[in-house]
C-alpha cells in the first residue's frame, strides 16, 4: 500500500512535472506572454470580481488583435472565459477603446491635455466608476495605443499588481523602436545563435507562419515598433519585385501590431539588379533608379519604414567607391523615401581600409564634419561604443557631438562577444551604462539617452536599434533567459530611464514565476552576469581579445593578420613595461573626441575610471590600483573574479531546481557548466599570455591554471554558429 | 443581448480556435504522440472500466521510459489520473513486464514457443483475467519489447480500438531500422528542408535537449532502432575525441528508448585526423588506425551501432585511391567493429568519374563481381532505384543480385525531388511500390522486400535506412505531411507488408484527428500525392529532368555540364524520333541487369509497364500507347493529370476547415497553393521543351501555358534551403 501510494506520488510528480513532456511543454516558446492561471487564488478572485465582462469598440485589424489578446490573456490567467460584449451588462467591466470609437470612453470626459500627451501610441490606464458599474479603462488615441495599454494591463495581471486603483500613462520617449536582423536570404544568421532565420523566404507570400504573428505579438507587448529584415551586409536581391512581395506579405502580417517593416539597402544595387553602370550617388540614372524603387516599394508596402544602411565598412560599397561623402550617399536614399514619410538609418561603423588612425576615432572623424548636410529624414546609426560590441566599451564620442543630425543608438541584442548562445548575460546593465553616460555635451547632465531620445538638440527623429538575437530555435534565442535581452531593449526603447532591475523583475515574473524566491535568485543572477563576463574576458578596459575565428573563446595573442586593427596585440599593447592603448594626446588621442571634461578625466590616469583604464591607457604592471594593488594584481584578481562570479550564478541557479520548471531549469544548467568552463579558459588563457609580459607571477590564494598557454593557443574551435 | 451573444459565440470560437494561438498551439512538435483527451465520451468509459490501475514492473532506464510514457499517454487520453502500482489493488489493471521480472506475468503461463517468437524486440498484447481482475497484458522478452509494446498499446487507444478482446503479437520483420541524417557539423543539412540539424554540436556533451529524448521517443514509438548521425559525405571530425564525446552524450539519451548511433566514416579518416600518409585498407598502419578508433569508440559508446561509408562516389575518398576494392574497404572497417558486434554499412550509390558506361548500371557492375568478398558484419546499402531517389524508378537491379551478400534499403524521406518542404507528397506508395517488387531471383514471389528482410537468401543481417527529413523546425519536417513519411518508414521497416493506406489510416487519426471525415479526406490526398508528384515532373519513366543549381523545379533542357551524366538531356534524349533512354539491347542493355522474364518485360516496348516506358526505351513520338493515344499526347495528357490532382488535392483539403486545427490547415493550404504554381511550371515548361521535338501540339482541350518556354528557361531560384 505504501509502495503503491508513492507511485502515485511519483505520477503526481511526474505530472506536474510534465512541463518537461510533450504534455505541457514549457519549451519557452511563449516568451513572456504565458499567461498560466494565477495561482494566488485570493489575488484571483480580487481580478474576478473586478472583469465580469471586457467591453471592446471598433473593428480593424489592430483592434482584432486586442480581442484576441485579451480572450487569449484573461481566459488563461484567469482560468475563465470572461463575457465579451460591445455594450455593458450588469457588473465590473474592463473595457479597452479609444474615446473616438466608444461613446462610453467619451463620455469619462478625460482632459483633453492629458489625451494629447498620449500621442500616437501611449495610453492610459485607470479605474473609474459610473451609477451602473465600475469600469477598467484602457483608451488612447489610436488603435495601436490601445493594444499596447491592452499588454501592459495583462502585464498588471502576470505580475500580480493591484487593479483596483490603477492610473498609469504610458508614452514612448523614443519615436523609432526597431529591431535589426541580420539575416540573409539563405536562411543563415550573422552572428545568430538560435538557428535559421525566422524568415521563410522560400514559402514567402503564400504562408504566413503562426510564429510571424507571434513574433509581433512579441514586439508590440514591449513597443518594438520596426523590424530591419536582412542583413546590414545587404543582398540586392531583396529589393527585386518577387523579393519584395515576400516583404510586403510580411508587412501585412506585422501591421495589426503597430510592427513596420524596414530593408537594408546594398548601395549597389542599382548596378546589381538595376542593370546601371555606377551607383555613383549623384549619377542622374542612379537618383532615377533609387526613388522609381521607393515608388515600387511604397506601391506594395504603403507603411514601408525605410532603408538601413551599411556602406563603405568591411567591404560594403558606398557613396566613397565615387569620391562622395556619406552625406550624399544617404541623402540619395532619403530623398527616394521621403515623399512617403520613410527614413534612412545610416551606420557610423565605418573605418578605413588602409588603417591611417586608431579605429576608434575614425567613425567620429567621418561623420562629425558632415553635421548638418543629411536631409531630415535621415538619422545616423552609432553603435554604443566606438569599436564593436565590445563586453564593455565607454559611450560612443558620436553620442552629443552631432548637433545638426540625430543620432540613434545601435545595440546588439544578439552576444557576439558575450558568449554567444551559451553564456548567461543580462544585457540592460550595458545598455543603461550607455544611456546614462553624461557625454557633457551641453553640460552636465547631458546624458546618451537625452541624445538618444532627440531632447538635448530638438531632433524631430528618434530610434534605437537592437541587432537581434532571434532565430527560429522553438524558445527563439537559444539560451533561455537571452530572453531577457530582446525584452529590456523593447522596455528601454520605450523608457530608456527604466532600470535592469525593474526590466529583470517584470520579465522573470511574466517568463517563470510570480514568486518571490524565483524573482530574488534570477534576478541577483542576472544582475551580476554582464560584469562578470567582462572581467573573464576583458576587464579595466581591455578589448578585442577575442579568437581569429570566431569571436567566442580567447586570443589575445592574435597578431600578424592582413589588418592590424583585427588582431588582438593591436589592442592590448602588452609589453615588458605594461599593457593598455594610449589614447591620451601621447598616443592617438581618442580622448580629444570626448568633450570637457570628459577629455581630461578619460585622459587621466588618475581620474579615468578604472573599468575603463586600459581602454584610455598604456599603464606599468606595478602602477598602483585603487585598491592597493598593482596593476597586474588587479588584473589577475579581476579575471579570478569573472570565474567566481559564474560560479556563484551557478550555485545560485540550483535554489530554483523544483521551483521552475525542468527544462528550462536544466538547460540554463547545462549551459552554466559549459559557460563556468569557457570563462576558466579565458582567464586561465589571458593571464597566462600576459604572464608573459608582466613577468610577475599570479597572486597568492589564486588557483593555478591548469594548463599551459600553449594548449591555449592551439585549442581549435570549429563549427561555431553565426558566423 | 443578441449582439452579446454573438461576442461570446466569437469568444468561444476563438477559444476553441485556440489551437493556433500561443495557449494550445497545435504547431506539429508532438507529431503522432498528441495523447489529447478522447473526445468519445462512450469509448472514454470503457477504456477507463478496463484500466484502473497500471502495474510496471522493473526498474530500468527502458522501464523508467515505459513509465513516463504510460503516464503522460493515459493522463492525457483518459483525461485523468492513473494509479501506478507494483502490486494490483482490487479493480482492471494494465500490467507491463517480461515474465522475468513479474511473478504474476509468469503466472499467465505464456506459451513458451510464442514467447521465444518474440524475440528481443517483439512484444505481445492480450486480455487476461484472474480470480480478482481483469488484466490487459503488455509482455516481451526484453524492456525495450515492452517499450514498443506500450507504444503500441497507447495507439490503439489514440485510435480508438477496442482493447477488451487484444491479441497483439508484433515482431519486427527487419533487424536494422534506420534514420540516416545528412547532417553537418556547422548544423546544416545536406537535402534537409525543415531548418537546422536537430544536433546542438555546440553545447553537447553538456546539454541534453528534450527534443534528443522526444526525437527518441518518437523514433521507438515506430520501431526505429537506430540512427546515423552525420551526413555520409562525411567529415573525419566526427571521430576526434571531442565529438565523440558528444556522440556519447547523445548515444546515452537515446540508450533507454532502443535507438543505436551510427557515425559516417571518412575513409580518409587516417590521413586527416590520424596524421598518417595512407588511408590504403591494406596499409598495416592504416587498419591499426581503425581498429585503435573502433576501440575507442566502443570505450565510450559500449552499444555503439558502426559506420555508414559513401565511398569512390561524387568525390568522396575511397578504397579505389589506393586500387583497392570496395570489398576490401569495407571489410577494413568491419574487422575493426566485429570484436563489439557492430556493423558495416557500404554504400552501392557509385558511378564512376570518366562516365564510360549508364549510370544506372554502374552500382550493379562494381557490386556484383564482390558478392560473397565481403565480412559477415557488412551489409550494402541500395538506393531503391539506379539513377538517385527520383519520383519514379524501377528497383534497382542489385536487389536479388547479391546471393552471397546482404543487402539493405536506403530510401530517401526527405523528398529532394518531391517538392522538398512545399510539396505534399506521401512517399509510402513509393516505398511499397519497391518492396513489392517481384526480382524473380530465385522465381516468381521473390519481392524486394524478402531480399531486405534477408528471407530469400537467409541472410543474418537484414536492414533498411531512411534519408531522414528532420530538422529543427518546431514540426520537425517542414511540411505538416511529411511527418508522415517518418512515421511510414518506421512503419514499414517493423512490417513491409503494411500497406500505404493502412498507415495513413493510422498516422492521420494519430496525428490530425479519430474522425472519419477527417481520415477519409486526408488519405484520399495522400494516396495521390506522389502519384501527382510523377505525372507533373517525369511521368512515363522519364527521369532526372530537375534544374542546374537545385533539385526542386524544372530543367529538361540542362545540356553541356562537367558530366553528361548530370544532365537531363542525357536522360530524356529528345529528338525528332522520340524521347526516352534506350536500356534495351539496342541501347545501354540495362534491362540485363534484371532477372529473367524481367529483361525481356522492360526490354520489349509492348510488355514495359508505361510508368517505366521512357526509362527503358527511346519511343517514337507517335507511338501508339495503350490508351490509344500517342506517346506525345499520352505524355502531355500525364503532365496535365499531375496538375489537376493537385488541384483535387486542394479542393478537397478544403473541406478540412474548421475540422481539424487553424494552423496545420492554414499550412498546408498554403503549401498546396504554392505546389500548384510549381506543379504547373514543371508541366509547361517540359511539354513546351519537349514540343520543341514532337513539333506536335498540345492536345485539344488542354489549357496552354500562359509563359513561353524562354520565360521558364530564364527562371531562377535562389537561395533554396537544403542544398
Amino acid at each position: 500500500m505504501m509502495k503503491s501510494y508513492l507511485n502515485y506520488l511519483f505520477l503526481c510528480l511526474l505530472l506536474s512535472g510534465a512541463s518537461s513532456s510533450f504534455l505541457r511543454a514549457e519549451n519557452g516558446y511563449r516568451l513572456w506572454l504565458r499567461y498560466d492561471k494565477i495561482a494566488d487564488t485570493l489575488l484571483l478572485e480580487k481580478y474576478c470580481n473586478l472583469i465580469n465582462q471586457v467591453v471592446l469598440e471598433g473593428s480593424s485589424p489592430t483592434i482584432n488583435a486586442v480581442r484576441r489578446e485579451m480572450a487569449m490573456g484573461l481566459s488563461g490567467l484567469l482560468g475563465r472565459q470572461i463575457d465579451f460584449a460591445d455594450k455593458p451588462l450588469p457588473g465590473n467591466i474592463l473595457i479597452a477603446a479609444t474615446p473616438k470609437s466608444s461613446a462610453m470612453v467619451a463620455s469619462f470626459k478625460i482632459d483633453k491635455k492629458q489625451m494629447e500627451s498620449l500621442g500616437n501610441e501611449g495610453f492610459y490606464i485607470f479605474n473609474t466608476k459610473t451609477s451602473k458599474f465600475k469600469a477598467i479603462v484602457i483608451t488612447a488615441n489610436t488603435d495601436i495605443g490601445i493594444l499596447y495599454g491592452t499588454f501592459h494591463f495583462l502585464q498588471l495581471l502576470q505580475t500580480g499588481k493591484d487593479i483596483s486603483n490603477i492610473n498609469i500613462i504610458s508614452t514612448p520617449k523614443i519615436r523609432y523602436r526597431l529591431l535589426n536582423h541580420w539575416d540573409n536570404l539563405n536562411r543563415t544568421v550573422e552572428r545568430g545563435y538560435a538557428g535559421f532565420s525566422l524568415w521563410q523566404w522560400h514559402t514567402l507570400p503564400d504562408y504566413i507562419d503562426q510564429r510571424y504573428i507571434d513574433y509581433a505579438r512579441a514586439n508590440a507587448s514591449i513597443g518594438i515598433n520596426g523590424t530591419v529584415l536582412t542583413n546590414v551586409n545587404a543582398n540586392a536581391d531583396i529589393l527585386t519585385p518577387e523579393y519584395l512581395a515576400k516583404v510586403a506579405a510580411l508587412a501585412n502580417a506585422f501591421r495589426p501590431y503597430g510592427l513596420r517593416v524596414y530593408l537594408t539597402a546594398r548601395f549597389s544595387a542599382p548596378i546589381e539588379i538595376g542593370g546601371l553602370k555606377t551607383a555613383d550617388p549623384l549619377d542622374p540614372g542612379v537618383i532615377e533608379w533609387w526613388k522609381n524603387k521607393a515608388d515600387e516599394i511604397y506601391s506594395c508596402i504603403p507603411d514601408f519604414g525605410g532603408f538601413l544602411v551599411k556602406a563603405n565598412s568591411e567591404g560594403q560599397p558606398g557613396p566613397q567607391n565615387y569620391n562622395r561623402s556619406h552625406a550624399e550617399g544617404a541623402n540619395l536614399l532619403a530623398r527616394a523615401v521621403k515623399p512617403y514619410g520613410g527614413i534612412v538609418m545610416w551606420r557610423a561603423f565605418v573605418y578605413s581600409n588602409e588603417e591611417p588612425e586608431d579605429r576608434a576615432k575614425q567613425a567620429y572623424n567621418e561623420f562629425k564634419p558632415l553635421d548638418g548636410k543629411f536631409e531630415d529624414n535621415v538619422i545616423i546609426q552609432v553603435k554604443n561604443g566606438p569599436i564593436d560590441f565590445q563586453p564593455r566599451e565607454p559611450f560612443h564620442p558620436l553620442f552629443g557631438a552631432m548637433t545638426s543630425t540625430p543620432v540613434m543608438m545601435e545595440f546588439q541584442v544578439t552576444q557576439e562577444y558575450l558568449g554567444q548562445g551559451i553564456h548567461l548575460t543580462y544585457l540592460a546593465p550595458l545598455y543603461t551604462e550607455c544611456l546614462d553616460a553624461d557625454t557633457y555635451a551641453k553640460g552636465q547632465g547631458s546624458f546618451v539617452r537625452k541624445v538618444i531620445d532627440g531632447s538635448l538638440y530638438n531632433d524631430t527623429l528618434s530610434a534605437i536599434a537592437g541587432v537581434s538575437n532571434i532565430g527560429n530555435d522553438i524558445n527563439w534565442t537559444g539560451h533561455p533567459v537571452a530572453q531577457s535581452n530582446w525584452f529590456a531593449l523593447g522596455r528601454l526603447a520605450w523608457n530608456p530611464r527604466e532600470t535592469p532591475e525593474e526590466i529583470a523583475d517584470e520579465w522573470i515574473r511574466m517568463t517563470y514565476l510570480n514568486d518571490e524566491v524565483v524573482v530574488a535568485v534570477m534576478k541577483q543572477i542576472m544582475m551580476i552576469s554582464r560584469d562578470a563576463g567582462v572581467s573573464y574576458r576583458t576587464p579595466l578596459g581591455l578589448h578585442h581579445q577575442m579568437a581569429w575565428h570566431h569571436h567566442y573563446g580567447p586570443g589575445p595573442w592574435i597578431k600578424d593578420k592582413p589588418r592590424a586593427d583585427w588582431t588582438s596585440v593591436y589592442y592590448n599593447r602588452a609589453d615588458r613595461n605594461g599593457i593598455g592603448f594610449d589614447r591620451t594626446k601621447t598616443g592617438s588621442n581618442a580622448v580629444s573626441q570626448y568633450f570637457p571634461p570628459l577629455d581630461s578625466i578619460f585622459g587621466s590616469l588618475q581620474l579615468c575610471p578604472e573599468e575603463y583604464l586600459l581602454w584610455f591607457h598604456h599603464v606599468p604592471w606595478d602602477y598602483r590600483m585603487k585598491s592597493g594593488r598593482t596593476l597586474w594584481e588587479e588584473l589577475c584578481h579581476k579575471y579570478y573574479e569573472g570565474v567566481d562570479q559564474v560560479r556563484d550564478m551557478q550555485k545560485s541557479w540550483e535554489a530554483l531546481k523544483g521551483r521552475i520548471d525542468d527544462e528550462r531549469f536544466t538547460h540554463v544548467q547545462s549551459l552554466l557548466k559549459i559557460q563556468l568552463h569557457d570563462a576558466t579558459e579565458w582567464r586561465n588563457a589571458c593571464v597566462l599570455y600576459f604572464q608573459n609580459y608582466s613577468g610577475m607571477p599570479i597572486p597568492e590564494g589564486l588557483e593555478k591554471p591548469d594548463e599551459t598557454l600553449e594548449y591555449y593557443m592551439k585549442k581549435e574551435r570549429k563549427y561555431l554558429p553565426g558566423s
